[in-house]
């Protein structure tokens, strides 16, 4: 064999900030001392800054799915009226959470690769007024595809639901205004756009939400909001932290500022829009209809098990790129771009693409997809931001 | 600004294996004992098979100079008569050492970018039958050539002139048969094909050179080669060694052994290889004559300061490459592929080398030496081997 670098290209876990893996070195400290209170304070700070709310970010010791588990058993009663729009694995996770609490959920569902529009959840909460809240992905991603949140905001603000949001890659990839569009609760987690390994999970919660937590009759103990809330104010963590984590989560929060949220979002816009254009250039189709920019999914060339490109990238190049999950396994595979994700990843992403489906029989022109790429980098309008430290 | 990753792609130091980097995290370790003596022996034994010799080969705190200093302070005498062969900034530390410790050196000296060629060698020890040293680059790390090290050696071979060779980018990126062609002390540095950070140079040692130091005169404390051979046999060295870059070297080695020291040369010329082929198809030309696989040096276009290719680099992609050294600054830019270096790293550079030579007014077709890079991997005899995990 020759040196192949070890490259981690899934939409989660994502690639890490190497500044921020050092600094779970550190993690000799104890969680209720002033020393980690004040870096707690500070990660919590910044979280909110970079979520870009009034409103009140929590943190826990959980994966995302934790934080979806908090949404429900935290803001809801048993029997609610639910609306849960599902297009995807994930969509599906939130039917299975709110059966599991026995909401009572509408579910609307769409094939894999397609979205729930607008005007289909307005008339679902026409037609039931007693809705108490709505359950969306803002990226779905395990196909791509990203839900108009602002469009579905402004419908759900009007009622008495919450809309709950899983952003765990929509954070950092597309613009969520939490106080201007009314985003009642915006879900995120630390392997995404937050660059560092799993184990946290983000919740924003909003007055509105506040108040259906003072409602909700659901049980609940390891997941308590308010409890969280309080221990947050306080600089603490309602159990035992994550500490190493929680090191690693100041780290990367101290560099997303630096980059700007916007530039972080825009960063990843323009890394899919190249890998649109590439795979355009070299004869594939995207999966989704209304793709986002946390993961681009591609249709494998006819005849192709998309297993093989996932396999060539790993054997050939060392990277992790994601196959389709359940049913769209074999039929897709998916580039993420999400958080620390740059220019010459994607170079070195497309180049092998190019050599992969070569080596599958899907001959492409060596170096076209590439200068797709290029192509993106060049016409970036704001590309002199690149040239700035 | 976006995400632009911090990438150092110099012939030195090099790109970093990062278990080799979490390794040092172990360095709450104390050097006199049992434990560490494990460590250090083992890490001596790999060293020995990756430099494949049946000679002895020895570990310092320094780096690489501190051994080119030792080579010559524990293995010559005062006056004796050296020929010291100079085809670039490194050559030119060779007359400097033997200056400052009064050998009588015969410098073979050529322009930057050509090589010393063996018969001119042949000529000197001819000339002076009781030379008692050859010092030479294997590669010029200043220049990117490489010299004919085999022949070289071949013709010292018969004299009583010992081979001093500066290896330290040579290793890991061209052949060196220690044994089989008589090199008689062949240096390496920690922060070239050893994939991790400066502060270690190596050292083997012929039974020849250790007739040479039965007979030297020169004054020397802290590099006793004698001495540190001694300690070595003992899993010790002399003084303290520097304990995290020896757990890095330890954990670094095991990857050169999986890899094989063959097929880790063959990465760096073959990466070398699509870097002459890439940068030949954007109508630029090679600096050196002679070219190896450590580095490779390459003429800025006409009118274009190499200055602004390395700047392009580090502003648009946070990629470290090399400037020219010395007067050559401004002239040349050098690209690296010794250690820990794959095609993916090559896949990058080159499309961004495409961008940054555009910006600057040379006009090059996007992609086009991206697929001469991707046109080596296909071509590449072994390329099955890529896929050999």
């Amino acid at each position: 064999m020759y040196i192949r670098k070890q490259r981690l290209l899934t939409p989660g876990p994502t690639p890490l900030y190497p500044p921020a893996l050092h600094a779970m070195m550190a993690s000799d400290i104890h969680h209720r001392t002033e020393e980690f209170r004040n870096v707690y304070k500070s990660a919590l700070a910044d979280l909110k800054e970079v979520y870009g709310t009034q409103g009140d970010v929590l943190c826990f010791a959980a994966s995302g799915t934790g934080a979806m588990d908090a949404s429900v058993s935290n803001l809801f009663s048993k029997g609610d009226k639910v609306v849960v729009c599902t297009a995807g694995k994930f969509g599906e996770r939130w039917a299975e959470i709110a059966k599991a609490y026995g909401l009572d959920a509408n579910v609307l569902k769409v094939e894999y690769g397609e979205v729930v529009t607008p005007d289909r959840i307005e008339a679902a909460l026409k037609a039931e007024p007693g809705t108490r809240g709505v359950f969306i992905q803002a990226s779905e991603t395990s196909t791509g595809a990203e839900h108009d949140v602002k469009t579905i905001a402004e419908i759900v603000k009007k009622t008495d639901a919450i809309f709950v949001v899983d952003a765990i890659t929509g954070l950092g990839t597309m613009p969520l205004d939490i106080d201007g569009w009314g985003l009642d609760v915006v879900i995120g987690g630390s392997q995404k756009a937050f660059m560092i390994p799993p184990g946290l999970a983000f919740m924003s919660v909003s007055a509105k939400a506040w108040k259906h937590a003072d409602k909700a009759d659901l049980p609940h103990y390891y997941f308590n909001l308010k409890k969280e809330k309080k221990s947050g104010d306080g600089g603490e963590s309602s159990w035992t932290p994550a500490t190493s984590l929680i090191l690693a989560l100041g780290e990367a929060l101290k560099y997303i500022k630096k980059v700007g949220m916007a530039h972080l979002i825009e960063n990843a816009q323009l890394l899919a829009r190249a890998t649109r254009e590439a795979t355009g250039e070299l004869g594939l189709e995207l999966f989704a209809k209304r793709p986002g920019s946390s993961v681009t999914a591609v249709r494998a060339p006819a005849g192709m098990d998309s297993g093989a490109i996932v396999k060539g990238f790993k054997e050939r190049f060392g990277a992790i790129i994601a196959n389709g999950q359940g049913s769209m396994k074999g039929q897709i595979f998916r580039m993420a771009h999400l958080g620390y994700f740059d220019f010459a990843d994607m170079f070195g992403v497309i180049a092998g693409l190019e050599i992969i489906l070569r080596a599958n029989g899907h001959n492409v022109e060596l170096g076209k997809g590439v200068a797709a790429v290029q192509g993106v980098y060049e016409a970036a309008k704001s590309a002199p931001k690149l040239a700035a430290a």
